[in-house]
């Protein structure tokens, strides 16, 4: 099953060199998130071919305009190509007024309907729960309220190991197995042990966005050995009096938070208009945090199970 | 001096193959425009090397999203890179309200000022005029409040015949042979006469931007003999039925609009999604006008004088 997430786009507050501003598409076992959504998010969701339809719950980290401008274009496509389903926002107060001015305005009416969840302002907490995933908050530290978003897959059955499975096990039994347990007979005698017939589970994969934030510790623990962090790197040490000034970090800054989370990979992004040529960006990271990639758009990550 | 209008979308709502939703940049003797502002408008301004900043006046047609969706992201871009200078936007009533309360939650002051003017229903009137230069307002008939924009020269004064034109000649003098009157001594007596020290005036050139609208022969008397009219043809006769459902005109109305109006030119724009080719579209019109063009993006129109 997979747990890709693709960049639309990665630039900071200023668009430039054809950058795009912040979004992700991220699908995990078939389910489809957007994470932010800057201007041109639809189009750049068309140019990599993904199925803007198929997403149902979408995630706003704050309402600085680089990250939720492209959201009213996308929501009102969504409406002319006859969207039905419900759709899921998860923002800060603010985008429900936004989008019903706007509605309003131009006297339209969505065919679908739009559920809002409200984020709590520092606060780390569950946005979206299934079988299988959930969706935390991460609470950041920007000049405006924002928080970023952990998708983590639920810990997974154990696996059968076909090879020695005796026949005839009743459905509860291999249900029981895939729990760690073992299996019991009526008399509570123990029939097979668990390790005899059982490999162990896959590994659950984790995803941190962290987006926009100045250099925040706090978050090191709600991140801890996550498979990949996005950290904003919107500018180098050079720079770290306008890092500091604007609350954003830079790339040594979000080279320090993955090394103390034990995070395996960082990817780094929201880059600054001032810098044509990122090396420095990525450079400066691995000086101290050495499995770091640069988060470009149409690049994508998929996590090994 | 130039007369020029840069397309930089030309998209029906629903952005598709690449296009981008409505904007033109218009520079007419060194004055810059912006008319209708679709989401990725400040991308579109950059990818043709076009200087935002010179922009002084927006002109929004309407408040379909495809029509300014883009302006939010393009006063922030304005705002982060210090603007000082006042802006004019020009719009139906609703604009404001929708940039104030997402100034609000992004807790954004703009550097500058924000002029707001707003058109009047279904009037016809002078939005912007100095010297050289005014821009009218084309009421249009479509789904919501929406008007066009005129942009129209002023006459312009008469041009010396420098092979004729004597020595000594007062100031007063030379500007009286511009505006068409003759050179009098302070006794009345006619000592030159304008025919022979002056060549007529150059043309005053016209652009008349009509998007969004049904067919309309009201606003045939308002564009009359224009050198270029761009008028929105978002579909062909064989989709007349969802035409006349949207409010919107095929590319034979707008050639009998131009035909009727006597324009020099007709520019076709505001393509819908259902057309990958536009040749269809062209062809269509050129059955009836055949001065006619495609508006693709990228493509730039400059007027004679």
């Amino acid at each position: 099953m997979s747990f890709s997430i693709t960049i639309l786009g990665s630039s900071g507050a200023l668009p430039a060199y054809g950058r795009f501003p912040s979004s992700q598409f991220i699908e995990i076992q078939n389910r489809y998130f957007l994470v932010d959504c800057g201007e041109g998010t639809q189009m750049q969701l068309r140019r990599y071919e993904l199925n803007v339809h198929r997403i149902n719950h979408i995630f706003i980290s704050h309402l600085h305009g680089d990250h939720y401008l492209g959201l009213m274009g996308l929501l009102l496509t969504l409406h002319l190509q006859k969207r039905t389903t419900e759709l899921h926002l998860y923002s800060h107060a603010g985008l429900d007024e936004i989008i019903t001015v706007q509605l309003r305005h131009s006297k339209s009416v969505l065919n679908y309907s739009i559920i809002f969840h409200t984020l709590t302002k520092d606060k780390h907490e569950i946005l979206f729960e299934d079988e299988h995933l959930q969706v935390e908050s991460i609470p950041l530290t920007h000049k405006l309220t924002c928080s970023g978003f952990l998708f983590r897959e639920k810990p997974k059955a154990r696996r059968l190991n076909k090879n020695r499975l005796p026949d005839g096990l009743l459905l509860q039994q291999i249900a029981a197995l895939k729990m760690g347990d073992d299996v019991i007979e009526e008399d509570g005698k123990v029939l097979y042990k668990n390790e005899d017939l059982t490999l162990t589970a896959k590994h659950s994969r984790s995803y941190a966005y962290c987006s926009d934030t100045a250099y925040e510790p706090k978050l090191i623990p709600l991140i801890k050995d996550v498979d990949l962090l996005y950290h904003e790197a919107t500018f180098i040490e050079d720079d770290k009096l306008k890092a500091k000034e604007t609350m954003h970090s830079t790339a040594l800054e979000a080279a320090q938070i993955a090394q103390l989370a034990g995070v395996k990979k960082l990817a780094l992004g929201h880059f600054s208009a001032r810098y044509k040529d990122l090396i420095v960006i990525e450079e400066e990271a691995k000086t101290i945090f050495k499995n770091t990639v640069l988060a470009t758009e149409g690049q994508n990550f998929s996590l090994e199970e």
